[in-house]
């Protein structure tokens, strides 16, 4: 069996991260990284693999098995997507909850005309935690899901930060409230408001002279972002900044909190975690493991959009199912 | 769309799950019981539907869908499943794990003479657990797996105490070591012997005048069963056996720690875990989302032997894709 063949499009820290699995994942290799910028700009860290604009991905047709799309779900996805899922499988980790089922239509018409196999959504939240929604709500249909996510970074928090009048720098993390998730494991099924479940913590770093209460009071009371949370807001230097929060820590809980027996009377908890070291890292290394997927489905005659759901977890694996049998189950 | 007709051979309490199961299950309904047992003392909960002797399942092929079967994996599965899966999709819950493989090629031969689907080895170790080792080694290739039982009742070991010479009844527990998964949580990657990962509690009720002493020994070096852990033996009358530890309990832990990055510098832990009141009735309600799974893959012509690895999460779910997509990714 020869390798799989990835390309990347977009290399940001997603597209980095990408290259970083292949290395761990012998049956995949590195074919092509793909840039919006002056490719000759870009040093990657794969030796003797070539970078390439992002207008010339239609001539790699024969030299890449499937595509993963590193770029934003606001502007990049949405065309990317079915832009590529014409003339390669394609993976992406189109994350905008509300737009899936829009973006899933117009991929699937893509890759249907195509013959390929786009697999959409891949990375953890959606990803692993939606499988662990589908599995808990199947296995236990009478039950409530929790879902928590941090402690972590939030990029769109700590850019909507970065924009407020007089911070030079900041980063902002989404907090689990402990309390919630005791009751939560407790099988209390307690009703939970969005300040209640989570807190948000910032570090701002504010320009010389700035009016640190009305930053403070800027960020506290910004709807969407903050304003329906308990936020705390710490202001440091850019030094303590950079030392002690330049990391892309993430993760979060998912909870199945469930009921059986004759009326009810007993109770089962499922509960689902992840402590990532770095948020792009650990969803780059589940794309790889869904581009093997898309490439096998398409072998087997598969065509159109899938996401986690609809692909047997058999597939993500280099291994038979004899082997997986022996070895796993 | 009419409902989904479940057969249950046995019974027992894993038996008893199902039809409760069902009942929380608005697509299926329950066509029959078959029981070794004189059907006609056999009582059960759904009103309306026969006991039936399991020497007369195969009257029921137009009658029923899927078979879930209820017997044990010691004797009855290795004969039960293959017999049944000639004749109907089936489901079992076969956990004797070095056995797999002989039992699926058993299986598989049998349901693709049929042209039905069976599916064994359900439940939640082999099962959800499985799913979850699997999904875990995918995501991080570079990593280790710790699965840790309890705490919980374990059959197989309150049945060995209560052959012991001098016991009444007893029950035991197993349970995983704190410090162990601490330290697994903690990222530390940690060599776990045998007797590091769990202890086992034992509550004996002692026949009149028998040797405790005796017995507690006896217990703490049975082979196989106790030997290789630290175990504890409690006596405790009768009463309170029955009043304390009548349930089954049972639960567990399955992480899987790995590193990505440059150098490996990126540590991530995933955990899932499971707190059940009942081991036979969450077990139970696996068995009936996968006896879903089973009649709709049959429907779309598939047939054969599969495993919780080759079932894609959203067969397992009465919902469609579209709602799927709309309400859980």
């Amino acid at each position: 069996m020869s390798n799989i063949r990835i390309g990347i499009v977009g290399y940001g820290n997603l597209g980095r991260g990408v290259e970083l699995a292949i290395r761990q994942n012998p049956d995949t290799e590195l074919a092509a990284v793909f840039t919006r910028r002056d490719p000759s700009s870009l040093k990657i860290l794969t030796e003797g693999v070539g970078v390439y604009s992002v207008n010339d991905v239609a001539d790699f047709k024969d030299k890449i098995d499937v595509l993963i799309l590193c770029g934003g779900s606001a502007t990049d996805l949405p065309v990317q997507t079915p832009q590529f899922a014409k003339l390669f499988n394609v993976i992406d980790s189109f994350d905008t909850h509300a737009r899936i089922p829009e973006h899933f239509a117009n991929v699937d018409a893509a890759a249907k005309e195509g013959g390929n196999v786009s697999v959409i959504s891949v990375g953890w939240d959606p990803g692993m935690f939606s499988v662990q929604r589908l599995y808990g709500s199947c296995i236990l249909p009478d039950g409530k899901d929790y879902t928590f996510w941090g402690k972590g970074v939030s990029q769109g928090h700590s850019d909507a930060i970065r924009r407020v009048e007089g911070v030079a720098d900041g980063k902002q993390y989404t907090v689990p409230v402990q309390a919630a998730m005791d009751a939560v494991r407790n099988g209390e099924d307690p009703e939970l408001t969005t300040r209640q479940k989570h807190t948000r913590e910032c570090f701002v770093v504010a320009e010389e002279g700035a009016d640190k209460a009305k930053i403070e009071e800027t960020i506290k009371t910004m709807p969407n972002y903050f304003s329906d949370y308990d936020t705390t807001v710490n202001f440091i230097s850019q030094e303590e900044l950079n030392e002690k929060h330049s990391g892309i820590p993430h993760g979060g809980f998912v909870f199945r909190s469930g009921k059986t027996g004759v009326n009810g009377e007993t109770r089962h908890i499922i509960e689902y975690s992840l402590k990532l070291g770095s948020n792009p890292e650990f969803t780059s290394s589940i794309l790889v493991a869904y581009a093997r997927a898309a490439v096998r489905l398409q072998k087997e005659g598969a065509a159109g959009c899938k996401t986690v759901f609809d692909i047997a977890p058999a597939y993500l694996s280099p291994k038979s199912g004899e082997e997986l049998r022996a070895s796993m189950l």
